[in-house]
C-alpha cells in the first residue's frame, strides 16, 4: 500500500486529503504510474462508502474518525489506522460506486489532483548520518570516534518540505546545490525511553527524503560547531508516497538517483552501521517521540554530488527513486 | 503586559486558557508575585465581556476569533491581538464583574490555575551563540572566523518545552547538567527574506529562556560535527511570561541566574555580537518564519556553569530572572 496526502480544488478552495495508490495502477505487471498520475483511492470516502453499505447510520463521522484525512491525525491511531486503510482501499477495488457519504469521491485520476508531500509538515524532522562510506567520503576520510559510538544527527526545519514534483528555488547565498538519496521512516505511536528491540512498533513506515544541500554555506556554517541549518532548511523532498513498515523490506530496497535523466547514485541503507531501531532507542532517551516526526537514515555511500566531485545546476532535474516507494522529482532552478 | 499560557481544571479535563497577569498585581510598587501566584486576567472571556457590554450579540464567538485562547493562534493576529488583549486587561481592571459571556470566569487567582510555558509547544525553537563571551568561554578562546561573520545556531526540540515550576528529570545518559541565562524572541508574523530594518515587524515579543545543557553528552556529538542534540532537547525552559516587544527594553533588561538561591551569572544581551534584527534576517533567507517561532539570543556573558567551571547537581533549582519579564525556576533531580 502506497499512502499519499493530496489536495483538491473545490468551489469554496483546495481541500487535502489522503489516499492510497489504486490497486489497478501498476498491480497488473503493467509500468507503474509517474508519482501525480497514479489513481488515487480517497481512503476517507471509501473507508465511509464501506461502512455505509453495512448500514452505519453515521458513516461519514465515523469515516473521519477511523481514517481522518490528515496524515499525522491518521497516524496517531498507529496500526489501526493502517488496517482500516487496507479494508478501504479492497472496498475501493470491489465496488463500482464513484462516491462515498456525503456525495465525496471515492477516486481521483491523473489531473484531478495534486500530490503533496505525505506529511507536508511533519511534527519534526530529524536526520541522521549513518553510513560510513558517505561520512568517508564526506569528510576526507576523517571520521570522529563518536560517529561509531552514537549515531549523530541534526534537526531539520519542518516547515520547508516540498511538494513532490515542485520546482525548488535555490537560495541566493548558495552556489553549490546538491542532492541527498536517503530513506526516511515516519514515526506512529508516541513514546519515550524505547529499547532498540521494541522500535519496530515505532515506525509507521518509509518515504524517500531527499535532503537537498547547499555545500557552501553548510560547510561554512558547520564551521561554527553547532551544525547545518541555512545549508539544509530551505527544502526538504518527502514523497512521494509513505508505504507502511510491513509492505517494504527498507534494507534490501534498492535506491537511486538520477540527474536529469543519467544514473549518479545507487545503493541501499542495508549498509547503516546504526540501524532504524538503534536510532529510534538513542533519539528517545528523555525525549517523547511523536507521530509524524521523521527520521532520515543518512545519505547512502556515494548517494550525494559531494561524494562523486559534481553538483546540480540551474534547471537540473533529480530524481530519487526507492523500489517499492516510488520516485520524488524536482528540478532546482535560480 | 505580561502574557501567559495557563490551564484550569474543569470536570471535563483540563483546558487551556491564555491570559494576562492582573494590572492590580505589582503595578503598584509592591512585590510582584512568583510565576505561578499572580492573578491572571483570562484574555478571552475579558475581552468578551467588553463586546457583551457594548450590545454585541455574540461575544463569546467573536472574543474567541480576536483573541484566541491559545497561543500561537493568539500571535497569527499579530498587533491587533496584542491591542485587543490590552483592551481586555484595562476592561478586566475596570469592572466588578466575576464573570463574561458564556459563564467565563474573567480572573483566576493563585491555586486556581497552573502556568504553562507562554508557548507549550513552539512552532519551533532555533537558538543562537550571539554573545562573544560566552563562545570565548565555553570554546577555550577559539572561536571559529565564521562566528563573526554569520549568526549560527542549532535547532532545538519544540517539544520539550516544559512549564515554569515543572521539575526536570536528569537524563540517565549525563553526569553534568547545566544551564543557559538566554532571552528568547517569538515571531509573530509570517515573513521570509526580511531585511534586518524590517526585523522588528516580524519579533512579536520576549520571554526568558532556559537552553538546559547536558554537557558530557552535548561534548561528545559535536565531535560528530551535527551539532548538539542529546545535550539540548531533553527540556527547555520558556517563561514565565511573554513580553510584547513593545514593553520591554530588551538589551537592557538585567538578567540574573540563581541557583539554590545564590547568584552565578548576571549579565544583558546588550552584548549581542548579531543583533536580533540580524537573526531575522539571516534565518528568514530562502526560510518562511513563522508565528510561534522562538530564536534565542545565545548565553550571556558567564551566563552558564560551563563558564564558571560549576554544575548543577541533584535537587538544584535554578532561577533565570528578566526584569520585566520575571523569574523561571525549574529544579533538576536525578
Amino acid at each position: 500500500m502506497k499512502f499519499a496526502t493530496f489536495e483538491v480544488e473545490t468551489p469554496v478552495g483546495p481541500v487535502e486529503r489522503i489516499g492510497a495508490v489504486s490497486e489497478a495502477t501498476g498491480a497488473d505487471g503493467t509500468e507503474e504510474a509517474a508519482a501525480g498520475e497514479a489513481t488515487l483511492v480517497d481512503l476517507t470516502a471509501a473507508y465511509g462508502a464501506a461502512l455505509e453499505a453495512e448500514g452505519e447510520p453515521a458513516p461519514a463521522d465515523l469515516a473521519r474518525a477511523h481514517v481522518p484525512p490528515e496524515m499525522i491525525a491518521f497516524l496517531e491511531r498507529g496500526d489501526r489506522a493502517i488496517d482500516d486503510a487496507r479494508e478501504a482501499l479492497e472496498y475501493a477495488a470491489e465496488t463500482d460506486a464513484e462516491r462515498g457519504p456525503g456525495g465525496a469521491k471515492l477516486r481521483y485520476e491523473s489531473g484531478e489532483y495534486d500530490l503533496l508531500a505525505p506529511l507536508p509538515r511533519p511534527n519534526s524532522l530529524r536526520d541522521f548520518m549513518a553510513i560510513e562510506e558517505h561520512v568517508q567520503n564526506s569528510m576526507d576520510g576523517d571520521i570522529a570516534d563518536v560517529w561509531y559510538e552514537l549515531p549523530v544527527y541534526y534537526k531539520g526545519n519542518a516547515d520547508s518540505v516540498v511538494a513532490p514534483g515542485e520546482t525548488i528555488r535555490w537560495p541566493d547565498y548558495s552556489q553549490i546545490m546538491d542532492y541527498e538519496l536517503e530513506i526516511a521512516a515516519v514515526i506512529g505511536k508516541r513514546g519515550r525511553d524505547i529499547p532498540a528491540a521494541d522500535a519496530e512498533e515505532y515506525i509507521a513506515g518509509y518515504t524517500v527524503f531527499n535532503d537537498f544541500s547547499a555545500r557552501d554555506i553548510q560547510g561554512r556554517e558547520m564551521e561554527g560547531r553547532l551544525g547545518p541549518a541555512k545549508g539544509k532548511d530551505f527544502a526538504n523532498g518527502l514523497g512521494p508516497y509513505f508505504v507502511p513498515a510491513d509492505d517494504i523490506d527498507v534494507l534490501e530496497a534498492p535506491m537511486t538517483a538520477r540527474v536529469d535523466g543519467e544514473v549518479w547514485s545507487e545503493g541501499t541503507v542495508d549498509e547503516m552501521y546504526h540501524s532504524f531501531a538503534d536510532i529510534v532507542e538513542h533519539v528517545s532517551q528523555s525525549e517523547t517521540l511523536h507521530p509524524g516526526d521523521v527520521v532520515g537514515s543518512g545519505t547512502v555511500g556515494g548517494g550525494c554530488g559531494l561524494e562523486l566531485g559534481q553538483f546540480l545546476e540551474d534547471g537540473s532535474t533529480v530524481e530519487l527513486e526507492i523500489e517499492g516507494i516510488g520516485t520524488l522529482e524536482h528540478t532546482v532552478v535560480e
